[in-house]
């Protein structure tokens, strides 16, 4: 039976300047719909498992062509609802070379930030379903946003699903009166899996590695399942940038005991930063499901976000058979005829 | 010595569908920047009148390009304040035939929102000006725009300038506790020409057509003269909507005792329907200007609207010799070569 | 409950020039994907009815691009099954003024036309529906899509579908060695309500108008309805060609006694004629879906093919309160704020 | 045998805002290549009528992009020459409705306009044509140009050829110190057959209605004709500009003694409204040398130029068939399947 | 008196996705007309040498405008046939870094696919010809053109040209009953000069190299000297893929007895992967034209491949300027005023 | 106090081919002008730094057009002087990897070119400015141009103003029957600042390196100053071009007995390689104005130049503070959020 894995997160509108533009230059804007969840359902969706994502919009045009792109891409998204004012925004600028790519956020007041915890029913959501994916943008947005990801986690996990989550901070979200530090904790708590950096747990957290030697990454990584025991296994990737258009990516997992890695990628140029973690997440998700094997899950998580540096637009739309090609060493671009 | 007009309102970024795409089928949006009172200032300087206009954007590059637009057409930008969140945002589903062109409107909490009335020193940028002109929307934006909006207006009468205003009502706006009928009043009495129509005097001060007989238009202007007296002129324009690509368009002034009315023009295509009331009332104050004869400056209004019918984006491009030569009976779009 | 609809048939990869180009002057091609059952599928689903669409793409990248465009406007595609060569294509050049738009079609061979009748399981597919929409394009493509229609037809009576048809006759289609006087009949005689003109009923059926005087149509649809006994309802629209750009619409409906008609529309500028029967079609079965009523079925079809009129690509995007605006006496195009 | 007309004249880049935007507003230009008389062998090359244009062209890019353009309409180059430092250029703001399309030409110092006499071969270029065709454009742009028309026209003579001529006068052309009075007589003098009108007889040669009752164009025509013994038939169009989108067209012919008149045609929209006269002279070619009768080649002549103004670029890319159904009476614009 | 290739093969229709999107995303294609042989008949023409290519196309806008385009670019059409359904299509998705480029090929059924060995008089076609050249491919695509192919090479041998062929083996085609191993021998037999690497020599005919010592290479090519006596050059090219837009490249010459070899470049980024190899034996052939040189047109050829990669669409538009530049160590790119 | 910096040049409409294509495959062209002081003056509004600039436009919509562009990015455009016949323009084709950039000049007979001295009041032009820069392309184009330059500097020594000159070498200029031999010594003499390079000395100065040891660069720079008393400061970059897109940058400066060097930074890929020199020198003068210090300012010069080829068009949009980034070391193109 296929899989199915529920995603919960606000979707923006995502205005980006064609041809490495500069906003002040540009007389139009190319227009897709993402968000760090929702990114996760699409890629799991082409990968061929069962993805329905959860959210707010605003009953209009924008909202519509919203839900429209996440059915387009095979999610499911009758758990959608409607209302509120409107739809956040966020501006790209497209960077390359030394230039850094700029992002400008216009997402306060979203249909999704006005959501409240009775509007969305967790158990009919996750009644055929395996697997929870959520990420710390959500409990930043508001309360409310807070408060419904405290009830899905409390639901996936009375209903026996996975739960994981992007636990990234993002310092200018945090608006509405709470921190990070006193609300991710109890979320992190109903975790079987986390994407967590040591910045994210230091900013979160005040987790800060221990000893002068060894491995700063696993101290923080020990410490936090020390702190959260629901948590299994923590993932993350490193990246090294070389220019806004060059960057190398591996990933490492922690599974209590031991640090795994994957090869490290060159992916030169790069066509679209933008959703490479949540291509990597979605990734591992689908090596959970497919293998049941760290390592292997680890490395169809990294060749996943090293493909979808490549593919334009928030989501990957990479194959299970493009990434086992790359898997497979086939990183020369050869003409597939 | 050249005259200068001062316009002061808010400007959205504006987000039109290309060749009348359906939102829910767009991939791109065309970018431009506008506003009712900053369309009348581009207009303006077109038309070789020195204009600027007063707003508040946000301090980054949306802000930045929104300026910079002004620049580009000769508006003086130098009293524009920066500060606030996000610019507003309009989307435009331009539409064809039978099918109305529709607006889906972004933007509550905008920079110009956020305006305080000690942001602007209206001394200063009165200084060397002939004439002021508002509209309708400021003082529905927020209580403080209405602020800055009453202070202009007494600022601009102290000073001697001409006041103009658009008072044209938008039933969705005005959120912010207080009604039309309660802010307008004080506002108009200090102007000396509006844009005003059957509908807006309605809804706004409750003034209805007396008697059954005769001309309810005329009606509505004598009362609108009687409780503002400041006001001279009452202008307007009368359109047929045939289709959304086809229009027919003339003007009427009321001076008190006459209407005036100029000649009909057949629009047909529409080439972009946003702003044919700016342009008309920029055309308006350019013959006030240039020529201080009511008939003329109406005639130049409507074909200056008429022309802007056939112009992208928010703001009439036409130039004098444009607007003569269709005053001038030039109506048949020949080839100039 | 939400009714559901089933559509069964070809969809091609539509390839257009864009701006009025010449197919010899374009260096790019507009791309979307339309067929005429597929069309009706897509447009009843924007106007809320549920929609399944049934029909066979290669499993190739093109395939899956027309099945998301499907899935995009909210259409069931669960019962699309993959397999065969190619997808169909047909190129689009748009005609303006005295120059007619020209098609020219590239759709042998396609994964379509190498349907078998056992591919498909037609009590599965209709196992919630209620009502089953074909056309003549169909059986006329090859004897395997023929066959999987008369099996479609026998299935939707079998299980009490009401079943509708667009008979219309392609002649540059019938390549597989039968001719639509050999296949129709059997097929038609399945229906409940079928789209017919007096071209179809004579290229078809030979049927042509009896007596000199009288009305035409009528003893054509008249004479249909005595041969297909089970037909109900004949529908059809009328158009004059003003010019490529602008038409007139009007449509009819025999209900076995009288002749039902609508008012005629203005279509100027034509945006889009492509797939105006369609969206005429599936507007009529909203509109019995709806309010169970001939002559407003037949208001809201001719309605809503009107505003298709002005969509592009191929399927009516209109939604219910757009269409009965336009019923409700709104042609104007006024701008909808 | 294949009839060859020859062609002489300048050829400009055009480089054209789209979309109906004003040159202040275009962020690019749309780029071809056209000139009336090359525009006339283009137009013959679609036809089937073997055509091969003579002009100078500098010796880069923008010159070899030109001549691919004619080669790729079929159009034979080998006599095209090649040297001097710039091609001309021409900018095109394509108006609508109520405003005019502008030209703004940059052609002086062109590679054409520095011919010298003896760098074309005439009678090498004649050797298997059958008709010679310039334009008053020509001579007007340097003494060297006029002067190689002279030769042309000799040597056309000489061999037998008909020749043909569009007189135009272009008032901001002829810098070069004659005038067209100067130059022009002797050039007219050469031809067979005239594309003229009132204007030009009377800026060129002084020549005005005689008589103030009676056809002034006929009256004009005669006295062309009797000036100038060798003309048989003078051609030309008569045009309402109802607006720059909507112009009707109608042709007319003198034969000496006659003037031959065709139906009018509406044209709305025009989607290029450039080359609509070149269009006409060479459906009028075609019609001479296929059907050999006055009235079918007039007839001709105006239907192409009518379906030249529904087609993108300089030049019409109409073909026989499709002037022949508007001839035969299909102006409905019906879609070609 | 300048020299002139024949080349004989069929021409596509390439659809590719602009700025690197994949199939299911894009909503418009890029159009232009390619194919192995008449890429190469392109790349001649830019070099100056006489160019004619045989094909067939369908008689419709599609082989017109195939048709245009050879002719744009100085390719005589004279001795195309025109008939049979459509023209075959490739899209192309471009891909970026470790993502390869992918092309799905929907080419069956072409008209070249229904040539028959009487449609073409090659004789005529040989007339005043130099060379001749075709590929592998052709007659892999039905008998007919195999048919075809074998004729033409038996015209040339017999009027004395020198005959090339890139044998590339296509396992995809050879759909029509004839392996390539039946069919090959006998067209390579006719040949002066072949492109081939190891896998054509092994899947086509068999060979392995031999000995395991040694230049394999060498040992395959000195193997196929021995069996086709008349072929006097084998030239190939080496690809390194870094990337799918990065590669290296250099080439190869088997004399019969000594290997030569060229520099080897860097290609980085890629614009167009497509066409390279037709671009390598075009540039080879101009070298053997213009130098009778092995090592100079072996050079030649690779570094006229390596410049087509920087150029859009299937064929090398790049000068003899511009190769010699490259040749003469100028791979810097510096900007040329 | 705002600082104000004069420039004085020609501004040319760019054209240029999107996304590398070719000049003859490209069916249109991206416009923009620029110049290169023009540039500078646009660099250093971005900077903050009053700009205003001086230059000759023709009196039409291209000279309004390119006025506009001055004025959307902030200069100053009061003193531009209106006449003459047209634009120069130049057409760009983008190179990439090892196919170089490629500019086709058509600048001749510009309105600039047109100039005569006393066309500009230089007094009030630099009324309250500071530094007045120019290049050795103004008095390359004319006389008339010539003598305004030279009026201008010397206006500019008499009120105190910096000056500064990039004294580049363009041979394809000069065309007016004086060398830059004759005419740029006496304009150097007034210069405090000069971007010169080796080539640039010895093709206007006949300045070469002396001693066959030591620092080349040193000793021709020695001999200006020499030369050149005023000269205070020699300053250029040093560029090192891998391929089209992809170059390396350092800067040197020269303040008469040290030679300052920066760091070199890797560019790849260049999106804009144009300007990229008078990014430099806006830098550079920036600097000065702001840090009052030469390592300072030249380092800011090369780090501004290197971003100005990450953006499209010809001028440097950067700002300060993505300047000081680039300095401060971020070089890695991380996203800006």
């Amino acid at each position: 039976m296929r899989k199915k894995v529920i995603t919960f997160g606000d979707i923006m509108l995502r205005l980006s300047t064609p041809d490495y533009a500069r906003i002040i230059q540009s007389t139009h804007f190319e227009a897709t719909y993402g968000g760090g969840e929702a990114n996760v359902a699409v890629s799991l969706a082409q990968l061929g498992v069962g993805a329905a994502h959860v959210t707010r919009f605003p009953d209009n045009e924008l909202g519509k062509a919203a839900t429209n792109l996440l059915r387009k891409y095979g999610v499911d998204t009758q758990h959608i609802v409607y209302g509120g004012d409107r739809i956040g925004i966020y501006f790209l600028e497209t960077g390359a070379s030394v230039r850094a790519s700029k992002v400008i956020y216009d997402r306060s007041n979203s249909a999704f930030a006005g959501l409240e915890p009775d509007m969305i029913d967790w158990d009919a959501v996750f009644a055929d379903a395996d697997w929870f994916h959520w990420t710390g943008i959500t409990p930043a947005i508001s309360a409310g946003a807070a408060a419904c990801c405290a009830k899905a986690i409390e639901a996936a996990n009375r209903k026996g699903l996975t739960v994981s989550a992007d636990i990234n901070y993002r310092k200018n979200l945090w608006q509405y009166g709470k921190t990070a530090g006193e609300v991710m904790p109890e979320l992190i708590a109903g975790c079987d899996v986390i994407v967590a950096g040591q910045g994210d747990a230091k900013d979160i957290l005040g987790i800060t590695p221990e000893g002068t030697n060894g491995d700063a990454l696993a101290s923080v990584f020990s410490q936090l399942m020390k702190r959260f025991p629901k948590v299994r296994k923590i993932v993350n990737t490193s990246r090294t940038s070389v220019s806004a258009t060059h960057n190398t990516l591996s990933g490492m997992l922690w599974d209590g005991q031991e640090m795994l890695k994957t090869q490290t990628y060159e992916i030169n140029p790069i066509v679209d930063r933008i959703g490479g973690g949540d291509a990597f997440i979605a990734g591992y998700i689908y090596g959970q499901l497919a293998y049941g094997n760290d390592q292997k899950a680890l490395d169809f998580g990294v060749a996943a976000s090293v493909l979808k540096h490549t593919i334009r637009e928030d989501a990957n739309l990479a194959t299970v058979d493009e990434v086992e090609a790359l898997l497979g060493g086939n990183t020369s671009g050869r003409l597939v005829r």
